[in-house]
């Protein structure tokens, strides 16, 4: 007998040589029918291979992201299957799983390969996925390798093969198809029920130009068909919020080559959009005791070299600016921190004067090679919603709680609702590797738990993960296509009180040295209205949005009567234009749709007599008149109710 | 006869070799009595000159800088006299009028010079005044200027001299004391009643660090002990209302040598007062149909050899940034309009989008020498409040008047009431020195005329001080103290559209090139804010000033109803703090004094008890007691107040 220990911690006895499945099988029938593979010590394996002495074990479902990954792994397996059937003589490169799906690097010989062929692949692979074909595993010698892969005349397998370690190869095999793989893969090929084949590629075999280019087969597959359907949609939506599409066709941002990739221009719309955010955090951080400072955008050399910015940013970074007087030299600050510094040592600081919280809208820049630039999430220059908090050891528990409080708040106004907080600590095994005091580590790490736990956050704890500098705090938000993007983050900091020599005098009248904590809800003002334009498609909540309101003229005949509503609401602080132009209001109405403005203002000649306007709102139609009084409660109203709070 | 033409252009007719003196008694005694020198045909000339020819005079008094110049010339000679009696053998270097007064570079020879001698010698001078010696012009040959020199040893003279063409030379006599001299000077030594020595300094004979360092003696005299009075308490609060002071007592901004020099770190007051100028701003820009953007702190080298930034600035400046890509150069932005062309090129123009008012708070960076830098007048970065206007010739006098309501509107909520407009054109001797066309210079120039005299506006012209690129519009305020400071710039641009080929699609459905304006009316905020801390000596008007109040309770008894107060009037918008010291209520009334706050709310057991506040005001006393809500009606009355429109 084995002993089989369970992520609950539970221990269970099997007769040794029983398989993951088998152990599934003895818990549940149903959980059998989902798993998929199985992680054993530590190591993804397959359901069925046997297990022959006491092992953790845990059973991968489509749920975990193993699961996924051996189910698209043995994906492309299922279409190398069909290619060979559908081609024969086609050879083989590599095939492995990926984020979202497989690929399969193919060599067709002299046939052209189009798109049209994709669709009978698709058949295929769903025919032979009926035949619930097993993928079985079976250790080869090198030599049995090599000669089967000659036989097939498969040069590339041979290559791959040249490379191995005899007694380390094996094949798997399902159905008629036989691969060169280390596995693991799904049970059998019935799990497969919906196929998408979704992009074909050029891709030079091993990455090297030099080398013959293979037709890379992307794919993706899913054990239900709805996921896919799911998927497929999510997929297009994407394309439609792709913020660098939106971005453009909202009037939102621009490029130029001649300013410099990666350096974007916040057009009128954008502008107003980005104002309302760092106002709207402003505010927020006014209240909970931030005080806002203004620092340049550059320092002396010696100031990063000090905070040790420089020896991180430096050499793959932009380089110093010389002077005219030579030896002094200045550095695009990447980071704001030192400057805060500075403040801080600006006059002697008490125990009584902390926690003091230095905040800064700070603009940053950090060099990008122009290949991994990417619309607002990968930029050259980012303006950070920046803060320290230079507090007592014995004030870090409190100040991360209304940080979290603070975070908590960004995410409910701007709609997002799903998240997760991610604790990074220590490595307990490598506590060497960590600057600081070990005491000041063991109290930020609980201080930093216990405050996530009294909010009540959902977390998940990474050992190892701090930075060396200190524990921190990571919120992932889930958009509304599910996809995750790390955003807010709070660090604890050692590092920089001791190499600024920042102090305090203590109740004990000694010199005491404060903590740091970095913190920026937003992170980037760039990347989060990136992930925003895609989260919310470009439908911004009302406070937010950059022209609220559309002023529709139904004809020139209105033209005052609507200006002078435009007054009205911008005194009310309503934001918005008049569309002037000389098109019927059927135009106007569409145009205005397509540009996504919240609220229309329809004027004719009832409105302008009566002093109403007809209001309609985006997607949902007309809402009836109303007196602009009350049109600017109701707007009120609507506006507040878009802060989610 | 000769005919002399008056400044109001009034001709009269006198005889030959009659003086301006004579001028000045034929119209007024009373005007003879104030006359210190002439401007005949655009030379300064003594009073009593004999005219010979028919010639243009205008008379010069106390009231024209140049009448001034005289005066003080005059004082160095007399202080020079003095210097002479009372320390015979003193040897004379060169003894200019200046700015505010004059000075005179002396050789002491073996004589230690100290402060207390300044006493001495003011008595003497005033005793020498006293005597109403004239100043006696002399023509003189080299060689007899040569040996009167050579009798008195003076070999500084002996060397200036040296430099002179025979038959300019002329020498000056009042009392017992000849100077080498070209004059003018006033009429005689009586005029002189005040006199005040302000300052010795060391100066090297001709700049010259290698030759003998002379004493240098400062000095002002007036025409009425009043004046001297007036002087000196104006010298004395420039000092108290210096803006580096006032900056670090009222803790608006600090420098650090380690961020460097000129690169103002804005503390928390600081940076509030410095939000609420730019919200200001923006409103009142919005208003006025500016669109306001955001863009990036450094550009691609070659955007600003489009420019001609570069050229201008290139060399001495900051050197341009490299890349790990070589090749790569980025500049740090001397300027906002490159961007902003950028902006406009980001798509298709028509004629009737324009103007197009793109406005931003744009931090530039300038490298200055450190000996150059000064407070926040003198910085190497600085925020202006930018704005560019691009339209159509035709629009050019509309914006203008436009922006001149704005510089107006901001002059007006800041209290300064004393502004005169200068207008800048070309050199009408030089037209080939100014790019653009002919006809657009023409109506560009006519343009800001008209809309200066539409406005009403205080103006002088200036002939040939436009820019190469077009006409300017420039503001000098008068601060508190009368000193001037130049601000707000309004200048038309013909060169950077042709640089950036920038066009819009006219109504002829052809392609036309716009006209730029730039404008910024408090030009860089740094600047313009430490004029503001001097004009007003801290004292900021309600409606800007960082903290507005101050809640004092009279001991912690009272703390929780301070706190609630506090928070009330946060949310009125009204910003302060709550001094929680355990200190006498005295000693808080008295820092709040200190720090300028300008309202003091006291609170003790009756405010707690029936929800009040007592009201005082800075420099003004008790206002009395008042409930909260009434409290808040009163403060938004006298912020309004203090917005001065």
């Amino acid at each position: 007998m084995i002993k089989i220990t369970l992520p609950d911690g539970s221990v269970r006895e099997y007769p040794k040589g029983s398989s993951a499945m088998d152990v599934a099988i003895s818990i549940s029938e149903g959980l059998a029918r989902n798993v998929l593979s199985a992680e054993v010590n530590g190591e993804v394996w397959d359901a069925d291979r046997k297990i022959t002495q006491d092992s953790t074990l845990k059973l991968l479902t489509w749920n975990d992201d193993d699961g996924k990954a051996t189910f698209w792994h043995s994906s492309a397996h299922l279409m190398a299957e069909a290619l060979e059937s559908l081609y024969p003589g086609t050879k083989f490169g590599i095939g492995p799983s990926i984020d979202q799906g497989y690929y399969y690097d193919v060599d067709f010989g002299d046939k052209e390969f189009d798109s049209a062929d994709l669709e009978k692949i698709e058949k295929k692979m769903l025919e032979l996925a009926k035949q619930k074909n097993t993928y079985d595993r079976k250790e080869v010698s090198k030599a049995d390798a090599i000669s089967h892969f000659n036989e097939k005349g498969d040069e590339y397998k041979l290559e791959l093969i040249d490379g191995l370690e005899d007694g380390s190869i094996t094949f798997y095999t399902q159905g008629g198809f036989t691969d060169l793989c280390r596995g693991p893969h799904i049970p059998h090929t019935g799990f497969i029920k919906a196929v998408k084949l979704l992009n074909v590629a050029g891709a030079y075999w091993r990455g090297d130009e030099k080398r013959k280019q293979l037709t890379r087969i992307y794919g993706i597959t899913f054990p239900k068909q709805k996921e896919l359907t799911e998927f497929l949609h999510n997929l297009e939506e994407a394309k439609k919020r792709d913020h660098r599409k939106l971005g453009k066709e909202l009037e939102l941002f621009t490029f130029s080559e001649k300013v410099g990739l990666g350096l974007p221009l916040w057009l009128p719309k954008g502008t107003r959009l980005r104002e309302r955010l760092e106002s709207f955090m402003r505010r927020a951080q006014v209240k909970a005791g931030y005080e806002p400072v203004v620092t340049p955008h550059i320092g002396h050399k010696n100031l990063y070299v000090t905070s040790g910015h420089y020896e991180k940013y430096g050499e793959d970074s932009f380089k110093p600016i010389q002077t005219p007087n030579e030896g002094e030299e200045f550095l695009l600050k990447p980071m704001n921190c030192p400057h805060h510094c500075e403040i801080y040592n600006s006059k002697p600081r008490s125990y009584k004067d902390l926690p003091l919280r230095l905040a800064e809208f700070g603009t940053v820049y950090r060099y990008e090679q122009s290949g991994e630039l990417h619309g607002l999430t990968r930029v050259r220059g980012f303006t950070q919603d920046d803060a320290h908090i230079f507090c007592r050891p014995d004030q870090v528990k409190e100040e991360f709680k209304k940080v979290i409080d603070l975070v908590l708040y960004v995410f409910t106004s701007l709609g997002f609702q799903d998240y997760v907080a991610q604790i990074s600590l220590r490595d307990p095994e490598n506590k060497e590797k960590y600057i600081g005091d070990d005491a000041l580590w063991v109290e930020a790490e609980s201080a930093i738990q216990e405050a996530a736990e009294e909010k009540g956050l959902n977390t998940v704890t990474e050992l190892g993960e701090a930075a060396f500098y200190g524990p921190k705090l990571d919120f992932m938000v889930k958009d509304a296509l599910g996809r995750k993007w790390q955003l807010g983050t709070i660090q604890v900091d050692y590092t920089l009180p001791e190499r600024f020599k920042l102090e305090y005098t203590g109740s004990d009248n000694q010199k005491h040295r404060p903590v740091m904590i970095h913190r920026a809800p937003f992170g980037s003002l760039e990347r989060f209205v990136a992930v925003l334009i895609e989260h919310c498609g470009g439908e911004f909540p009302l406070w937010l949005t950059p022209d609220q309101v559309a002023i529709l003229p139904i004809s020139e005949k209105y033209a005052d009567y609507a200006q002078e509503l435009y007054s009205a609401l911008e005194e009310a602080d309503i934001t918005g234009f008049v569309d002037h132009r000389d098109e019927k209001i059927g135009r106007k109405i569409r145009d205005a749709e397509v540009k996504k403005i919240p609220i229309m203002l329809i004027v004719g000649e009832k409105e302008a007599d009566q002093k109403e306007v007809s209001v309609r709102k985006h997607g949902q139609g007309d809402q009836g008149s109303m007196s602009i009084t009350d049109f600017i409660a109701y707007f009120n109203k609507e506006k507040s109710a878009s802060l989610g709070n």
